[in-house]
């Protein structure tokens, strides 16, 4: 797929939905829509897209020029160095503009921000007009050359589950969560991948009962080993859980009964995703064959979240989504039970959303595993 | 400093400002503005902490509620476990107050979200009232406690610059931007820190020319290894930049008229740094060198930044802020030049402002290194 290609149908997809608003125009601030749509990826840049009808405009600060000029894939589009606030040199491109609503993302940007936006262009008679995750939703339907990259990432990083696990116990037991953590993020880089996609989580023990437990220099194990984690390929993410066991193999099978409700319940929303469910719906498949075996309360998350340039990102897959799944999204399925004092088990995968089936894009297994 | 002496302060500083603006409540959404007043740091979690006049609420998702429980450190704190939707759980217990304004962090909402809560507040005939940046300016100036910290992470930040120095040119050549920034990331962990608090820059050769590149698998060097990391202590962050050379020697003496030109600048503005200058006029004793040199377009950044619980905080040390600096106040000083094709330079230290001066917060050198 050439590069032209890529961003058509995209910026096609844009202006349809602009023109049902009656808009010919959009303020872009995510910097992950704006990669989307441009092929310029300023991390944390506060960069600024805007899309006028006949033009767009890219602001950028000095720093981020350079690499602006190289990675923008679109032709004619004006990016313009700004040494100060963005907001005034927006203001001055649109005083050439007999407008009177523009686009933005409500979403995007923060309500102080919003309002001293809204107050520069008011004296140009121009008001500000929320079209909410616009991009989000279109981002949430992969094309080909997103689930190219998705799948690498996703091979990645079950190359380095399986080599977590070849590594054995031994090996495993010298390390502290936060070195073990820090050993997954290593072998992520080495496999060729732009390093990970979110803070790995590492829990030892009693410590996986929280869902987002931040890595400790503690090495004491006490059965559970649960690991979360993730890397990027041309800026396109996976996320993975894990939870395997180690030391002495009858304790370890304490852990079992949960484990299998676990995996039982994955399996049940693996097998009923599809085009065409809701996200409640598939939520439910696995909420309700957890709460069957009385642990409801202790599944405290949604099943899943879509996975493309972020890590998590539309559509939400919980109990209240009544959003539509739709073929090539690409979303991850990771029920969990938690139990304070005594653990937490989560199983995560990502699969692409089929006609009347689901893709796993992880072949790691999901046996209880008792390391060696 | 016992517990609770660290928080006094801080909640009497937060609601003399509220009686300023005669208020008696705020809604707080920023997940290290929580930390600070609560001890709880629920990174991206999205908690949201209610204080009342008489009673404080803090709202949590349910796989945050055995973290928020074990870590919250002030008394007579309700903590409320969400499953839903937190705005709506907030709506029920506003409405048992007899108010008509409410404070709200209006930089840490978006204009989405702002819109949503003021519509399900406005049948309670409630309104917001934004309050943006009062955690923030407070958190600008540190007490010893955090000071403390902040010292930590600096010094096991010096100690992996130093190390990566004497770790010598034959094993640097062979590791390539992301392993070497990796190989950081790892000392820093090994070093009892939790770990970097933002992602690691190495740019080698040309690519330093810009200031955020990401670390490539590249390993051809041409002079240039430009390093800017950090890590936490306690939820404290450290920042630091050094830039060292590589190769031949006399290969790597043309950088060294732009590495003067930048040190000298960073030890101008070092040596101005104290209570009482603003933060242009400091960023001007930096940029004024750079500029009577020929270069001040290749410094194309403010001076520097706060740094706290966020590595980015406030004060902004750039032209435009007026901000004063105050004694106790934690701030980067990192001028930079970059020219495109050619490489970029920078030098950065975090320092404590003080009555008279500046205390440096790093012992690494900063001669020009060409490493051996």
């Amino acid at each position: 797929m050439k590069v032209v290609e890529i961003f058509t149908p995209r910026v096609e997809k844009l202006k349809n939905f602009l023109s049902k608003k009656e808009l010919q125009n959009i303020l872009i601030l995510s910097d992950a829509n704006i990669f989307y749509l441009t092929g310029f990826y300023g991390n944390k840049s506060g960069s600024l897209l805007l899309i006028m009808d006949d033009s767009w405009y890219l602001l950028v600060s000095l720093i981020y020029l350079e690499q602006a000029k190289k990675s923008v894939q679109i032709k004619n589009l004006n990016i313009i160095c700004c040494k100060n606030d963005k907001f005034i040199k927006l203001t001055e491109i649109l005083e050439d503009y007999k407008i009177r609503s523009i686009g933005i993302e409500g979403n995007n940007i923060n309500f102080s921000d919003f309002c001293r936006l809204k107050k520069m262009l008011s004296g140009q008679g121009k008001r500000l007009i929320d079209c909410s995750g616009i991009v989000e939703k279109s981002r949430s339907v992969k094309d080909q050359s997103e689930i190219s990259n998705i799948k690498n990432a996703c091979k990645i990083t079950d190359r380095v589950f399986k080599s977590i696990v070849r590594t054995g116990a031994a090996a495993v037991n010298k390390l502290s969560e936060a070195e073990l953590s820090l050993k997954i993020e290593e072998l992520l880089v080495k496999s060729k991948s732009e390093g990970k996609s979110f803070d790995t989580v590492v829990a030892y023990g009693k410590n996986s009962s929280m869902p987002h437990h931040f890595p400790q220099n503690i090495k004491s194990k006490d059965g559970i080993i649960l690991m979360d984690f993730g890397c990027r390929y041309n800026n396109y993410c996976s996320d993975m859980t894990r939870t395997v066991f180690i030391g002495d193999r009858k304790k370890c099978n304490k852990f079992k009964k949960i484990y299998d409700i676990v995996l039982k319940a994955q399996i049940a929303a693996i097998e009923n995703c599809r085009e065409g469910i809701t996200c409640s719906q598939l939520d439910g498949k696995a909420r309700k064959f957890v709460d069957s075996k009385g642990f409801g309360d202790n599944f405290g998350h949604g099943l899943g979240h879509g996975v493309g340039l972020e890590v998590h990102e539309e559509p939400k897959i919980n109990m209240e989504s009544k959003t539509v799944l739709r073929q090539n999204m690409v979303i991850t399925i990771e029920p969990g039970i938690y139990i304070e004092g005594f653990g937490g088990i989560r199983i995560e995968d990502m699969v692409i959303v089929g006609k009347n089936k689901c893709e796993v894009l992880y072949s790691s297994t999901k046996k209880f595993i008792v390391l060696d």
